[in-house]
């Protein structure tokens, strides 16, 4: 977690918010966002809202007071406290990458397994510019649908003493997750004082929200556990092909939800989400990394602070199907806007590749490198007299050099970034090292960091009582 | 050129301003600025400020309002007059890698030639997100030391119609450019009216100006033609190990060169030049794309403004030796902040690699996608109701998709940006087409480019002209 202390950079006027709040206005008073769970939409008949089969019309000020009833901050706990994070404010959060059926190791592209997904968490937990492994770092495809969820959880909680996200395939698969959070935290009571599962619930864009991923937050929502609300919008296709008219349906689907949430338990913790880009028009694939996504992750932080929410948006996201200069430009052009906007939740910060199909440990190192150059650039700069170092000058003279300078002598070690991944070689002591590039360099990283992980202790009890609910509940799902 | 309708990235509150404005006002005062060209120190004398051999200390009230002559904006004529550029205020131009004794193609590393000179200004002319082909946009080694400026000069004027570089190798070189683009726009009085020709005049910093560049400088000050006037600061080595500390320097010594061409030319146009990166501590090589760096390069635009003055700054740089992942993220890291601070005048925009040791050809097409891309970015966003298109959503309702919708296919050509390097297709169509990685695609696109190019219409005589003027220039310098 960083606090982020520079400026936002903000490029809505006055008057574009004004036509972003008269647009989400209109579509959920004349429109309306389907909600395809009855329960969900019983809520809001309760409150008064106008209900049309799984539709309903809101009256945009009843949404306004439900989402002021969301906190503007969180905590977020860890099982190692001093790996607990804020939520919101200033403060940035990263995850790892989410969601992926495959990995990649090199040239070697595969179905994802459970020891990927393994190594992922540790590989996760390893670096300090991590908050989190995230959730659903990679889909272990060997192990049996109905239970994986059990399986995952019980790796992040035990690989990593980060905080993790939790299943949202359902809302029973949502309750095993809140079931082994409150067994790894001591209790119901201490998950519900300070949240400790955080969980990513997409709409199902345009304008709907699907069954399972409504059950799924309901359940974390009574349990005041925290959910990202995030509507999936690739413009062109779950939106209009207009940077605008994306980010208007993004408020009016965010904002809906965010509601139903409150409706259910007011003041749970929420996040306004955003996975917003655009469609390739001439392949009809997913960009990533482009100027609108760009443009509307700037947007987007602007538009979360209006609404006093922490928010989520941001990673290292391309569609470049290899680590190459694609998969590099790509992810910084999202990357670097993430800071700028100040993302207070940044899934798939690291190891993104392939339109999010893939995660992929070389990605992941070159991303872990990005991710500590924005979190060194993104920090206080001391102007002082003291830093401004006359007396070195005095020191070297005209046409002299620094390097022996006291001055240097006395801050070498400290006073620049220091890369993890990036070469300065000169060319020739390059060649003979092989003429690795940075992908090459990343295998050797991630590689070095497995054998040197370090699992963080957990008491014997508690492991076992999670080992045991997964065991017992895997037989009741029949695998 | 585009102008820069997005606000200006700042990051120095008023108090940092005030310590640099000490900072700067003490290093010219007690220190002094070492200008080696005893006609320099002269112009110093006469106008009052006190001389200690080559050393010269200024009052830093005179400096500034010698500063305060220069033009704030100024327009640079190309022979065509469509490509003529503004350079100041929101405006930013775009000028392509300047300086590298060696090139890549692909693998090949080797010694740059004339061949290669052409070749690249070529793909400069080629691509309009480029203003200039720059100078020397790779040092030609296979032609004479003595004459080859006359060479670049000539290739420069004759394969682009676009603003150029001049030689600032020596004042004769430098009045042989003058020549020469007079020659061009016809006399001296079209280019003394507005500047034709635009060089870069680099400080042998710390506090040092060496005879070369400053005769150069005059050379061209006379002729009221353009300079960058640039501290050359890799922090360490020729600045103290602090940002801060190199921003002061910076301020000292580019107001001392440009308070020099001010006396010899009142309003002569001149930009505030910055080079600034860092030494990487632990191999004493430079380092590109630094986090020091890319907040360097953001204060130094606000630093810019501040005086008044156009600044340039930014490019595509990079450390690494090949066209990988590090070579793409580190060359965002610097383009990025260079649009977020608005630089007016951008050099090493396109095709630098291996920390300016090397123009190469596949880079130079990874940096024109990241500056298309850019310059997409950095537009005007029309957020109105009519952008917003509630007509679409009622059109798809919920749950549906855009592709194929009537707002979609009335704009769905212009919609997004559309990459001329990055790939978006599925994993399998980019297998079978043979795994081609961003590189590799480069080469293609490069190649395809020399290919398609055509060579802009030049006055018969003109060319004559400037063709006898080489010869006969070659003979008198003995090659």
């Amino acid at each position: 977690m960083i606090v982020n202390p520079l400026p936002r950079y903000e490029i809505l006027s006055g008057e574009a918010m004004e036509a972003l709040d008269r647009g989400w206005r209109r579509i959920v008073t004349e429109l309306g966002i389907e909600f395809i769970l009855p329960e969900a939409v019983e809520e809001f008949r309760k409150a008064g809202q106008k209900v049309e089969d799984s539709v309903v019309k809101l009256d945009p000020e009843f949404v306004l007071e439900q989402v002021a009833k969301a906190p503007r901050e969180f905590d977020l706990q860890a099982r190692n406290p001093e790996r607990t994070v804020r939520i919101g404010g200033d403060h940035m959060v990263f995850s790892s990458v989410y969601g992926c059926p495959f990995v990649r190791q090199g040239d070697d592209r595969r179905e994802a397994t459970m020891a990927d997904f393994e190594n992922l968490v540790r590989l996760s937990q390893a670096f300090p510019e991590l908050d989190s492994p995230g959730g659903t770092i990679c889909e272990p495809n060997d192990r049996p649908l109905d239970s994986r969820h059990l399986d995952m959880v019980y790796a992040l909680q035990t690989l990593s003493d980060k905080p993790y996200m939790g299943s949202v395939t359902s809302g029973p698969n949502a309750a095993d997750t809140v079931r082994m959070t409150e067994i790894l935290f001591g209790g119901r009571e201490a998950i519900e004082r300070t949240p400790a599962v955080i969980s990513l619930i997409n709409v199902n864009s345009p304008l709907r929200y699907d069954d399972r991923m409504l059950s799924a937050m309901l359940e974390y929502n009574r349990a005041n556990q925290a959910v990202v609300i995030t509507p999936f919008i690739l413009m062109g296709a779950m939106s209009p092909v207009s940077v605008p008219a994306a980010l208007t349906q993004q408020i009016a689907e965010a904002l809906a939800g965010i509601a139903l949430a409150q409706l259910v338990r007011p003041g749970c913790p929420v996040v306004f989400g955003s996975f917003l880009s655009n469609t390739d028009m001439q392949s009809g694939s997913p960009s990533f990394g482009t100027p609108e996504s760009a443009i509307g992750l700037l947007c987007t932080g602007q538009i979360g602070r209006h609404f006093g929410l922490p928010w989520r948006s941001g990673g290292g996201l391309t569609a470049s199907q290899t680590v190459d200069a694609q998969s590099a430009y790509e992810a910084v052009m999202t990357m670097l806007p993430t800071f700028l906007a100040g993302a207070n939740f940044v899934m798939h910060s690291a190891g993104w590749l392939e339109s999010g199909l893939v995660s992929c440990y070389e990605k992941f190192i070159v991303d872990i490198e990005v991710l500590r150059m924005l979190q060194a650039e993104f920090a206080p700069l001391e102007v002082t007299d003291e830093t401004i170092a006359f007396s070195a000058h005095e020191e070297v003279g005209h046409g002299g050099h620094f390097l022996g300078a006291t001055h240097t002598l006395e801050r070498f070690r400290e006073c620049f970034y220091r890369p993890l991944l990036s070469s300065t070689e000169n060319f020739e002591r390059w060649k003979s090292k092989g003429e690795r590039d940075a992908a090459a360099r990343a295998g050797e990283i991630w590689r070095k960091t497995l054998e040197e992980y370090e699992q963080p202790p957990l008491d014997d009890a508690i492991r076992e009582e999670l080992a045991e609910y997964v065991t017992r509940r895997r037989a009741e799902l029949g695998d």
